[in-house]
């Protein structure tokens, strides 16, 4: 294995002509393959069907199928308090994805404030600190508001906190999104130094908020996955209980758009958000809130659920995985993660040729998640990021999927150098 | 039938003796009635359970089960189409309440504005139109966005339209709340005169905006119901294709807060609502959108199910409107309208004693919803409106109820005429 750099030019042209030809044997083949989205497989579909099953709707005496009962009914609140390590007096059960409950409380945030502080509408500028390589969808609720955002680089622990702790001195900074446990896209999670380092925290900004996206809290892909020091442990020691709006959902757990979604945060931030789901809702859905703690039970059912989540997973993880090594291992091309859970696999190509390994791709039938969206404005300044997510191909799909991958990443790398 | 008016002070406090001993057999009762909230009966709620019998969720190729398909499923947006009158592409499926459709609509021209124009919170003031009495929920929306709230007579055939057409030369006035069918509380359904007024307005507001909450729009309690001319159908004559924003749900339909909701639009309206729904959804629950599309089957299945919600609705209805007119009719002192569909009974008693009949009501055991919640701050003007819903309790309850409200109208108002 000789590293792209330690060649001399006839053997780069060489390795080049050799790939090429590969590629247009890929090419030749017609492929339709999507790594684009974090999407479920049709059988980790398929293993959440019992859900469906349930049919008496009567908890505690009362008629889940009726009007009320705004923060969630009892069985849900204590499945997620156990499962985020809080109280059910700091849960609040949301709707049907998570996604909304972050937009909702940014809206909120936006039209009437954080705790009786100034809407942020009525502030010059609103600026929110955002990891990164992130989620695309984070940063499009922040575009949607008109809210700066500036990245703040990952490391292999979590964010730079040296960088964080310096720009939340700036009173306009209003808060951070974080992917804190197998981030998205990279499958990194935080330290509990780095955890413990956003804990203590002191914003300028009274109203500073870390939305917590606990998206992928129990997404474990082996037995043994990383354990994330649980945030609202941390927070009263420094008296930042207030700080931060943990969010999580079903979306990956039974079915993406029909699962349900909680909410975790302190008193005082659960009754600021109730004043406005007041106005919003009667309830959300507690048909689908029943049905969901039938289904787990309690949060050793919903680990158990997850294993079988993990089984699905593993070999597509570790399809793609290989793949990386095998052809990219030393080539000095190419870097990534190996992520013990989540849903991606985030691999870094040598700057300026993301976007053309993205254009390759799809030359030969292979669609990636858009090359910069892992980005605020969707601009990856080095055009280095990509994101893999191979839950929903078939391991034979994901197989070719990868070869096309690499070969593009080659080539694309070989085109700069050359 | 002697009228109140007529009585000399001797016959008046016979009268009031005769109830008051009448009201202290009830209290004695110790009962616990309810006619508070328009909640759907246990019978109403079993007739919808094989909605959930459904265990095939692939539509036209499609697994309804995963992420995707922002504005609702083509069976669904057909269905509704159907329903409302209206184009599949003038449609957009909602979450589990049209109230969450509502609340996020004025939140967006709050935050972002309609169709271009000025944010709504960048303006010093705004002013809603608000029929009166009306609902609740649609008052709450708009003191929650700090919209200042007018109060518009309904007549006998929808709001006082010479007033609303006065009202909208002011650039300020920016929209209007409507429940154009069976209103929320008085049952009134807008006349073809009224539709074509309100569709034919010029307000001075390019961004004036009516929420025309179809909330009943097949909510008949008897074989003929109501005839509602529809407003999409009439809004193009006058240019105002885009004033109207309709809304409705199943919530009276299959289950409270459990069901699915639509939003019917102009292209341009749908448009502008999809920028926001990008930024806050991936999609509602395309897995109850598709039970409630098979349950249903098409727009004549719908309704033929809801004539099962009439058959237990009107025994309810005409066990209040007996009681009303046996024991209040030819008084004097109360009035009402005998709705043939929606959820609501709206009396009208003497002025200045709705909040004492709410009193009375509460210390025999029924509660009442909160008088005043009808009109907006919760201030009924002449403390006047009562609103029943005869929905949730059992007949025989209802008849007892029923007595106890009427004795607690005559008490009220014989405690001011003496």
């Amino acid at each position: 294995m000789k590293a792209y750099k330690d060649m001399t030019k006839e053997e780069l042209c060489a390795e080049k002509e050799a790939l090429l030809k590969r590629f247009e044997d890929y090419k030749a083949m017609g492929l339709k393959l999507d790594m684009s989205r974090g999407k479920p497989s049709k059988e980790q579909l398929d293993i959440s069907m019992k859900l469906l099953d349930y049919t008496d709707y009567i908890e505690d005496g009362i008629d889940l199928r009726n009007y009320g009962i705004l923060d969630g009914i009892p069985s849900c609140k204590k499945l997620f308090a156990d499962l985020l390590g809080v109280e059910p007096k700091n849960i609040l059960m949301g709707p049907n994805a998570s996604l909304s409950l972050m937009f909702d409380y940014i809206a909120q945030c936006y039209s009437h404030g954080v705790l009786g502080c100034t809407p942020w509408s009525k502030l010059p500028e609103v600026k929110f600190l955002c990891p990164v390589p992130g989620y695309d969808r984070h940063f499009t609720i922040l575009e949607y508001f008109n809210i700066k955002m500036i990245n703040v680089d990952m490391k292999d622990d979590g964010p730079d906190m040296d960088a964080i702790e310096e720009l939340v001195k700036d009173e306009s900074v209003k808060g951070m999104f974080c992917v804190p446990k197998y981030s998205n896209p990279q499958g990194i999670t935080f330290s509990d130094e780095v955890v413990k380092r956003i804990a203590a925290l002191k914003p300028a900004a009274e109203d500073f908020r870390v939305i917590w996206d606990n998206a992928y809290i129990i997404h474990e892909i082996y037995d043994e996955g990383d354990e994330l020091l649980n945030i609202f442990d941390v927070l009263p020691e420094y008296g930042n209980e207030d700080m931060v709006i943990e969010v999580c959902s079903t979306s990956k757990m039974t079915f993406p758009g029909a699962g349900i979604s909680a909410l975790a945060a302190s008193e005082a931030n659960i009754a600021d958000i109730l004043k406005r789901l007041n106005a919003q809702t009667i309830s959300y859905d507690k048909m689908n809130q029943h049905r969901h703690a039938e289904f787990f039970g309690d949060l050793e059912g919903m680990k158990a659920h997850m294993k079988k989540h993990a089984a699905l997973m593993k070999p597509k993880f570790e399809m793609v995985l290989n793949h990386l090594q095998n052809e990219l291992g030393g080539k000095g091309v190419a870097s990534w993660i190996e992520p013990r859970g989540g849903y991606f696999i985030s691999l870094d190509v040598m700057p300026g040729c993301a976007k053309r390994v993205g254009e390759l791709c799809k030359e030969a039938g292979v669609t990636l998640t858009s090359v910069g969206a892992t980005y605020p404005y969707g601009k990856d300044p080095k055009d280095s990021n990509i994101r893999i997510a191979p839950s929903l191909p078939p391991v034979n799909e994901l197989d070719i999927a990868s070869q096309i991958l690499c070969v593009s990443v080659k080539l694309a790398c070989l085109e700069k150098l050359i």
